[in-house]
């Protein structure tokens, strides 16, 4: 069983989240959902979801987990304004543990200057933002970089972002 | 009179596309605002503001316009997405003609890979990805770069985004 690290805020692809946050659990992984603040709930852009966060960032120290998972839509643009989420996201990418980031998710990323000679895919808009970052882009549904990050573009490509993510945590 | 060409979609920072509009239309220029289509209005994520859209991309050549304005928010993401908006923006970074951009205003910029060598600012979150895309990025309110392109940070920005920007379409 894997503890995985799940940061969102509001405006986040409603599926990007919820879909994978199912299949995670059904494999029997444990999903903590971080935001800023704890105690509090968040809305996704089309209005479907609504997801209560367990921790706020001050609360969680990145070492007691497994892995990290960023859902897509305008989340990681919220979360990447705080220092505090970038440094939480880079002790993932530093450390080597799996990280899984759909759509818009690799923003976060890049802000942690951790994309540097990394294979990689996300949402067409942040395509060229990666490029810069020094990602290798791939228009792929499915990229995994060194056993280690798994990316991918859009909600369709959700059941193999699922499928390769669950490889890492077996 | 300028043209000002307004390159904007739905979710754009409210005040950021109102405020400068006003100012620019009492100055005497004349806005245009462009989307993906013609004939449909765009709301900000405020819900503040409705904008009707005065032409689509496939009706306007940018030779047509004197300036470019792209308000903030997260319209300017929607529009990279769409390699005929990435193209208009390109023409007034080539051409320098003035450039107008706000907040989250320069991730169009990025796309269209027009920032390398510039001196700019943007929103927070995006600071990072416009250093990895060439610019020189100031923390301060506006930044004008080579009497041609105006960038500034935040709403509160917004008084001395202006008055840079009406200096450079006298």
């Amino acid at each position: 069983m894997a503890k995985i690290a799940t940061v969102i805020t509001d405006m986040f692809e409603d599926v990007e989240y919820t879909d994978p946050a199912k299949a995670f659990k059904e494999a029997g992984h444990e999903i903590t959902t971080i935001e800023m603040e704890a105690g509090k709930s968040v809305t996704g852009k089309q209005g479907d979801a609504t997801v209560s966060i367990d921790k706020g960032i001050d609360e969680v120290n990145p070492s007691d987990f497994d892995a990290l998972f960023i859902p897509g839509g305008f989340s990681p643009d919220g979360l990447r304004a705080d220092d505090r989420l970038v440094n939480f996201a880079k002790h993932f990418m530093d450390e080597k543990k799996p990280v899984f980031a759909i759509c818009h998710g690799p923003q976060l990323l890049i802000t942690a200057k951790t994309l540097e000679g990394r294979k990689a895919t996300g949402f067409k808009s942040i395509q060229v933002d990666m490029e810069y970052a020094g990602a290798t882009v791939e228009d792929k549904e499915v990229v995994v970089c060194q056993d280690q990050l798994v990316t991918s573009r859009q909600p369709d490509d959700i059941p193999a972002f699922i499928e390769q993510s669950l490889k890492l945590i077996k």
